[in-house]
């Protein structure tokens, strides 16, 4: 198995993220090293990854005397719900999986919280596996625990924390991907180098698709196990990651979830970054650097929606303490901070960042 | 607050149990040393209890501040499923509760797993409190963090390990109890007197309906505690808690669930008895006094059931592992062993323990 890096993720229960090419094809030797035969491995994946990769990965794991069961379900926004949940658990039932079997997650960050939540919930928690096979999953959801389903009142509200026992990354899946949905992986990796890596961030700046991405999936993916360590149910330092989503779920929530994800998190880091340079918290004369990355890669750099309507929708969410809100604001590429305002201060931070 | 005595679990978050009489009224007291106002406490109960109780406990908690939401579901085992999760987990939801807000599970066992596993998940983890109404939820549900609902498959087949932060167990609650209900509970506070404590075996040979109960439910509470403490996730220690509940178990299967819990554990708790004695495990002449005891409880002291039936549903059960399984065996009154016997020899086990 062609490994190109291995990220080992040091929570209460460790495990490694292996990085590379084309290494679905042998993935049967990694999981053999957490999860030995004979054991039932029930894979799960949507209805566009199972044609896809699905057959490769049976086929490793089959061959080295495993017993594969699949799982198949519609893709899209609208199975990461209670209705998907309960089905896949009564298919691990009616399959008689037990608490010794792994769940396989192959697929982008939905079916690793799908999976990764049914692993957490069925028989009081069995083992789970990630394989994403998109860049986002493999920078973002894969690594740290994070599960969850939808529910009718919004998005993510009924989840658990449960790390995985192994994350396999190829990175030729990220191929098959549509411009749109790599670029939106590219703009949650491009955080990580605001974050606490100057030089990941000019990594950015010199990529093009088609170079190959293992160092930089692998980089993100220890920057991301470096702020999930320590913080697994995210009391404290893991707030760090959320630089931009602030703004970003105000878009998302404004456009219905018309606006992707990614695409709200690149607004929501530009407009962070103008706003930490007028207010005078980032030293460097960075905004421009971060947009011109940003359009580089299609990336958005500005909301369509006001402050004002910014502020109210990020007020009325989970998040709000008391009086104050957390923003993670950029000090300079590569350093951030966490800063306490008061409610009242949001919409004019929003309006700061608007426009350069 | 009138508590009669205070057991301390010292899990990974470690919590109190506050037993005693006539206490309900005066809860807030309690839950304000965990969760101090201002703060919305959703009250989770089945509409045999609400009438009864939800009353009491809300005019507490609401002439100290506190914000009551109330969530009724219908008496009984079919509400212990994932529909009725589902409307739970979104009148949550739709009642805007928070990270910091805390659910209230008052009631027999269902409401106890059915709202602790509400609580596990929703917002992945919020906080919750058990005030069992049963002398079973008491002694047993109530104390550990097992949560669950059923799926079609099977009794418990979806849950989470998740501590609640206090227990507060009113004993004139188990008042209300029908006889039945009543002695259910005494089944399994009979199993922890076998289990590690010959004295409070004796206490229930004294004991008669009406006598106060409160110090069998805090010493009982006590010795479930010690067992979770160091096994929360029930991979060791913990299986002692199984005395009796294999053939228990198969009982239930064989009746479709005709048998109530308790009274299934009564009977293979004495089919333990007897088949230690014959097998030369136990070393007093215990299953005639234990099946005295019983009898005048009204508990059953035998299976309806085959012994080769009962092995047959035992062994194709989850808690088969490889060629052995795991039984709590009785050495004398007060001590007991984890014994590995091979497969083949478990309906001859039963055979033994079917007669004296």
């Amino acid at each position: 198995m062609n490994v190109a890096s291995v990220v080992h993720v040091n929570t209460s229960a460790p495990y490694d993220v292996l990085v590379g090419h084309d290494i679905l094809k042998d993935c049967a030797e990694a999981i053999a090293q957490v999860a030995p035969c004979p054991r039932t491995l029930a894979l799960v994946c949507d209805d566009v990854v199972e044609p896809l990769y699905a057959g490769t990965v049976s086929r490793s794991l089959e061959d080295a005397g495993y017993r594969v069961i699949r799982f198949t379900f519609a893709n899209g926004e609208s199975s990461k719900s209670m209705e998907t949940l309960i089905e896949l658990l009564n298919f691990l039932a009616e399959n008689k999986v037990t608490r010794t079997d792994y769940i396989v997650a192959l697929g982008g960050g939905i079916t690793g919280d799908l999976a990764g939540l049914a692993a957490a919930i069925y028989l009081r928690g069995i083992h789970f596996i990630q394989m994403p096979t998109t860049l986002l999953a493999a920078v973002d959801s894969s690594v740290g625990g994070k599960t969850a389903v939808n529910l009718q009142a919004g998005k993510n509200l009924c989840g658990a924390f449960h790390q995985p026992d192994l994350v396999i990354c190829d990175c030729d899946t990220f191929d098959s991907l549509c411009e749109e949905h790599f670029v939106c992986g590219l703009a949650e990796a491009i955080k990580y180098g605001i974050l606490c890596d100057r030089e990941l961030f000019q990594m950015f700046e010199a990529y093009n698709r088609g170079d190959s991405i293992a160092d930089i999936v692998a980089r993100c993916v220890q920057i991301k196990a470096d702020y999930v360590v320590g913080d697994e149910e995210d009391h404290g330092k893991r707030q760090f990651l959320n630089l931009g989503h602030t703004p970003a779920h105000s878009i998302e929530k404004l456009s219905h979830f018309g606006v992707l994800h990614g695409h709200a998190v690149a607004a929501g880091m530009a407009i962070m970054a103008r706003a930490c340079e007028k207010k005078g918290i980032c030293k460097e004369a960075f905004s421009q650097r971060l947009c011109a990355l940003l359009a580089k890669h299609n990336l958005p750099t500005a909301s369509a929606f006001d402050a004002q309507a910014m502020a109210e929708v990020a007020l009325s969410d989970k998040k709000r303490r008391g009086g104050k809100i957390f923003l993670v604001v950029i000090e300079e590429i590569g350093k951030c901070a966490l800063h306490e305002i008061p409610v009242e201060e949001l919409e004019d931070f929003f309006r700061a960042g608007e426009t350069a």
